[in-house]
């Protein structure tokens, strides 16, 4: 089965289209004094607490990577943790000439078994078709992202070409596109011109975009998983309870807008 | 000291423009059978073969990341057998929203200790001025790649674009560029719009870019580090002794282009 099609399915077994990030970081903690086994022992409880609600996962590699082999074992062990059903992707954003592209793709998905992962368009197609070999395996593109200085390089032509050769390279039904909340003009336009491509869509939370205009828009024509990291993983008081009730918060909002719409 | 000016007076002392791209994959080798310990071998070597050459190494992060933990502990250890007097690069092309890139200067800088890491604009200013506020540690932008499809996104506007952005947040005297060696023209044209600005500059050796123009274009007005990475580390029969013979015949092909012009 492609990975397009696992992840809708997902989508519907789920009722679900919440995406947890995982971007667990001691700055995040009202502490003052927070080491890497606070962090595990707090990853571990997100997993726990959101496992009824989330279609997928995405473990943001860079909050690893900042602990160096720790940190990567780390990743690597709670991998382990997230119930099997559900869709894995590897937030790395990585994009090198076709020679590295492959290491990374191996790395991504040999190593670790991310079902998924996000990449960056930036070297053209080279950097983005060794993630595309095996159709059980994803990619998401970046085309318009969450942050507020994206507008810096992702003009409307940069946006144009990036969906063009997202279509050009999904001949295995297994790329999709990161798309922002935080530009629902943008998000209207890419989902009008790449039916059945689908979107990951971070911004919705701690960066302020709005749950309900980017799941009607995202989800209109195609599939769409709505990310949300810190307004899950740091909601309340940090407990199990608080991020539990905010992940079914939010699943239970993506439900009545998706029934109603 | 600025990294700027650490690196003139890098290339100046070493009399080399030589970077020394650490990429070490078992597929460059004609044996079958390789090993995480071989490549620890082979990298080892590489290393004691080149350290009177190189004025900076750049290790490319994709081919310790394959190997998971135990392939950034490699990493790790290597960093610690470099010359402490020789620039090191994390090759990484990391770019991401400011909260996640934080992280990721976090993790090349107080985590591996690297001197400037290679950034991806895509994301415009936030992705980039994180790995710029300390002046000692540098950042090589993205500007023109060397790969086949560079131009697929890399237009004459994004360039421009980037190099606008490139002189922008060059605040504390710590921005390069990465320009390819396979794009002549922008390669004049990228260096007559920045001067100053240090290049790092891929694409010589098996990517096919010309030494001789590429070396005299970058240095016109400004530092240039020339990347050789598998034409070094993959020299004739991989032995120490041809390792040593290519790195030395680059730097005295340098050295004599640099003395003519």
């Amino acid at each position: 089965m492609s990975f397009n099609s696992r992840l809708s399915n997902r989508i519907s077994q789920s009722q679900s289209h919440l995406c947890v990030g995982l971007d667990i970081a001691p700055e995040n903690f009202p502490d003052a004094d927070i080491g890497l086994s606070d962090l595990q022992d707090h990853c571990q409880k997100v997993i726990t607490a959101t496992s009824e609600f989330a279609a997928a996962y995405k473990p943001n590699l860079a909050f690893f990577e900042r602990w160096g082999s720790e940190g990567i074992r780390w990743l690597e062990d709670i991998l382990q943790l997230i119930p099997s059903d559900a869709i894995i992707i590897g937030d790395g954003k990585r994009g090198d000439i076709g020679n590295t592209a492959n290491q990374y793709a191996k790395s991504m998905f040999d190593h670790f078994g991310f079902d998924a992962v996000t990449v960056n368009p930036f070297m053209g197609r080279d950097a983005v078709k060794p993630f595309l070999s095996n159709a059980d395996k994803g990619a998401f593109i970046l085309c318009r992202t969450s942050n507020a200085s994206a507008s810096d390089l992702q003009s409307e032509a940069v946006i144009q070409k990036t969906i063009d050769l997202a279509i050009e390279v999904n001949e295995n039904d297994n790329v999709g596109l990161v798309v922002g909340a935080t530009a629902p003009d943008e998000l209207k336009s890419i989902r009008e011109k790449s039916p059945g491509v689908p979107f990951l869509i971070p911004g919705v939370g701690a960066q302020g975009g709005d749950l309900e205009s980017s799941l009607k828009t995202g989800t209109r024509n195609g599939p769409a998983l709505i990310n949300v990291s810190r307004g899950i993983s740091f909601a309340g008081d940090l407990s199990e309870k608080a991020i539990h009730d905010a992940a079914e918060n939010y699943v239970n909002q993506m439900r009545k807008i998706v029934n109603e719409s």
